[in-house]
């Protein structure tokens, strides 16, 4: 009997924001593997025999290493399970899926991968900005403001970063923002660009944030990472949030 | 008595890839507008008693004009209904959202948006392949390959489409990949960079093919865009489709 591993996308955060899919599997699951960026809420649609085991990796706390959470998969789908492992927003989306699919394909182990609704999207959503404009932004463009050391990555595509005519959101991104800022500008990205800020989207504790770049800047120099945060930049339409 | 409308992405067209909160407002609806790119099964989880009205805008077909759409939304909302506007993959992308919105906020009327699965996180999901990945792919890009006269897009940030260290995502861009991967190539996108062209993702009929830039370009000169498509390029994960 072997076991089989399902890479759930739990979407934002908020319960209802998940895929019937997902909402499937954790119910068949026998082990639910969860993040702390994932976990609260979604984790009530799991079944009451499933065994939950946190191995959070959230940004700034001490964190289980990539090479223990692997081993975990590998272990409860050698044992015959049927494991859920959840990850935040969209499993492909800076999600380190690689490495676990990696894993699980060394030891022969079978899985699926159920998308989500990715943060960005929902961010966007929440504060009423479409991602795309139909002249003004017919790019957009995921980006990590934080690599492993914490800092912004060194390789930056700065024309693609630097466009006006695009709309970029940074995951994991406050800290370095004001770094990110500063070379955005240097290479020709209007300081007075429309920017967006949100934390702890999908959660009770939500907050959407509106100014420019730079002011965005100015207000996160020597900020705290201390909830999940989304930056977005660009022609972003100036509507208000939605009215609920 | 006013209406109310409820934007609600309805992810790639797997009616089991629509989030809980997407199957609650379709079950509560008094009327919903659908294109044919979000129809089929995922209209079965509308309510009985729910007016269900195709106002389809597919590629390449006979279409309502965005202006009938909005007078639709419109009228229903000021006739006092719940409507749901359904649209394909998350709504915020590629989905003309901001011209209802404008519409709707015209009229004085209240809407909400909720976010979805948008078809390139599926496609990837369905093909096995991380948007992002730890070292090689730490941006990812969505991109639309063709603007309202069919044609690829004038303005191109060729910096940001040519890069090898980014997955890029193209909508609607397989008539026009040709002369897409000829400029990518051009702008130093090695040919030989990694292509997977998905086909009606979601749907039954949904294909996945592997191919390099080049060879993609070469097999869809003089193609016609019958299905819906999207073509993603970049450091993709060399993964086979998971095993499901």
């Amino acid at each position: 009997m072997t076991g089989f591993i399902s890479f759930v996308s739990s979407g934002p955060g908020d319960p209802e924001l998940i895929t019937l899919k997902a909402v499937d599997r954790l119910q068949q699951a026998d082990v639910v593997l969860f993040d702390d960026l994932a976990s609260g809420p979604v984790l009530g649609h799991a079944g009451a025999r499933a065994e939950l085991i946190a191995v959070g990796k959230r940004a700034g706390r001490p964190s289980a290493k990539q090479e223990h959470v692997n081993a975990l998969l590998v272990e409860h789908g050698l044992a015959g399970r049927h494991v859920v492992r959840l990850k935040s927003g969209d499993s492909g989306i800076f999600g380190r899926l690689e490495e676990e699919m990696a894993a699980l394909r060394g030891a022969g182990l079978r899985y699926e991968i159920i998308p989500g609704v990715p943060s960005a999207c929902a961010a966007a959503a929440m504060a009423g900005i479409p991602l795309t404009r139909r002249l003004t932004a017919r790019r957009v463009q995921f980006v990590t403001g934080a690599d492993v050391t914490g800092g912004l990555p060194e390789a930056v595509n700065w024309a693609a970063l630097a466009d006006a005519q695009a709309t970029t959101v940074v995951f994991m991104g406050k800290r370095t923002f004001p770094k990110l800022a500063a070379g955005l500008i240097a290479h020709g990205l209007p300081p007075e660009t429309s920017a967006l800020m949100a934390e702890a989207v999908g959660h009770p504790e939500q907050t959407l944030l509106r100014d420019t770049v730079a002011g965005l800047a100015a207000r996160l120099t020597g900020a705290a990472a201390d909830h999940p945060t989304l930056i977005l930049y660009g022609p972003l339409a100036a509507f208000d949030p939605p009215a609920t």
